[in-house]
């Protein structure tokens, strides 16, 4: 069988981490960037054979992988839209799926939307590393509109690179993204929020000498990336309104509890939560 | 300058630590312990010199570290109290302070209360462990009814054995505690149930395989021990109310803010989450 000449948009930590597995594996990879210091650097670390800002370097390509941060898949250059073989099968590696759907199934007769799960947060041309996805979840979320042999096609590729491949339906996918990735952001965020306010912090310094690993952790992703923060809520707002809105029944019905010292049931609610957490991990 | 001998009533991870290293230094130790097994696993791991289950293990110690459970420091049993010597200076390591200065004062009349910061969790006699508050706060709230004398001794101790000596009020402290201890425990686990909801969360299986280091962290202390979380909630109620209301004020501002799409504001809140955290670590 003769291996895909795949192209690569964009070698951050996703695309630069598919491109050096999918060489090793005798894969030809072609790779788009947007800056020449980035072509450069990408090309001294070998994360495709090919690599330059012209979107022409992707034209003979049967495999293309849209590697790009979520604000750049809703809203994509026309220059690359237009350089896309009509007859490749394009993918996607976002993490929200009905609005690249819906944009992408326009743009492009061969378009399959997938979310390969990374689970670290480093970004640039010094992220990619090998078998990130080795091992690890890709989900796909095809519509009546996708194409069998495309799918077909991306699955070969997230399963040679080691991926357990799932599919699921687009809302399912953006919901439970919501609820497990999108929200614990804004859980977090207001956290420390509060951590701050002087009106009931009454010694801030205090306070940050007893900030411990508890808190450390409970707050890791809330003081992250603001613009990763802001594309989960602007391109999942529904999905992530609605975990907000179950969220704040948990928690006030906890309040309720502590409030009315229902002891008891406090720790039946505890008990839960504890025995849950390992199905998550 | 004759050092004292040190009475440790609980030889857990706190208890345990303290007489490891003040034998080291030369301190006299003697452990009370409440179990039989206990008594044996302590001794074979050398956590202080004399250690029984008899109360008058303690009676000619000079001072008293009493590192047991917030729920034992706020009902202690008759027998520990009848059996410390009047003229010993009595310490706790409790991590709420009002509740136990209320009577703990009333029992001794040497108090002093204090609570060192672990920022580990392990729990039971295999937890102590050396150099554990090197480096770390130990935190105490002196009241008008606190001897000078008492006060210098404790944090004699407490100088050995490399922490910083932090004095602040009760109330101040148990709000603090609040905050950056108790309300992240409450959050991460409503994050949990969120989670688990099968009415939102369409396919928890999904959602299972898409939680990565994000949802763990974030729900690491909410899956945690649940009578740990019933002792911060039963103990220090009203400060951890005052931390929630605060929290959720948070929480609905954010979420205010998605739902008008006022995406330059989320912005300018996230920065000010991700600016802020640092000062915590």
């Amino acid at each position: 069988m003769k291996l895909h000449r795949v192209g690569i948009v964009g070698l951050g930590l996703i695309g630069g981490s598919i491109g050096l597995d999918l060489q090793q594996m005798g894969y030809e990879v072609c790779g788009l960037v947007h800056r020449k210091t980035t072509e450069k650097r990408a090309k001294e670390r070998g994360l495709a054979q090919v690599i330059s800002t012209e979107v022409n370097v992707i034209e003979n390509c049967s495999i293309i992988i849209l590697a790009l941060p979520l604000s750049q898949l809703v809203n994509p250059e026309q220059s690359l839209v237009d350089a896309l073989p009509r007859n490749a099968v394009v993918t996607d590696v976002g993490s929200v799926k009905k609005p690249i759907i819906d944009i992408w199934e326009k743009l492009h007769p061969n378009f399959v939307a997938s979310h390969p799960m990374t689970g670290t947060i480093e970004t640039g041309v010094e992220a990619g590393k090998n078998k990130l996805f080795n091992g690890r979840t890709w989900i796909t979320t095809p519509t009546n509109r996708t194409q069998l042999e495309a799918l077909e096609t991306i699955k070969q590729v997230a399963t040679d690179l080691g991926s357990q491949w799932v599919t699921t339906d687009p809302e399912t996918h953006d919901q439970a993204v919501a609820l497990i990735s999108h929200l614990p952001v804004f859980v977090s965020a207001a956290l420390l929020q509060t951590a701050g306010k002087e009106e009931i912090n009454k010694s801030i310094t205090l306070a940050k000498r007893i900030a411990s690993s508890g808190f450390k952790d409970t707050t890791r992703v809330g003081g992250g990336n603001p613009d990763l923060g802001m594309g989960m809520a602007m391109h999942n707002k529904s999905a992530l309104l609605n975990a907000m809105k179950s969220y704040r029944s948990s928690f006030d019905k906890l309040e309720a509890i502590i409030r009315k010292d229902e002891w008891g049931k406090l720790k039946e609610e505890l008990l839960e939560t504890q025995e849950s957490r390992p199905d998550f991990l």
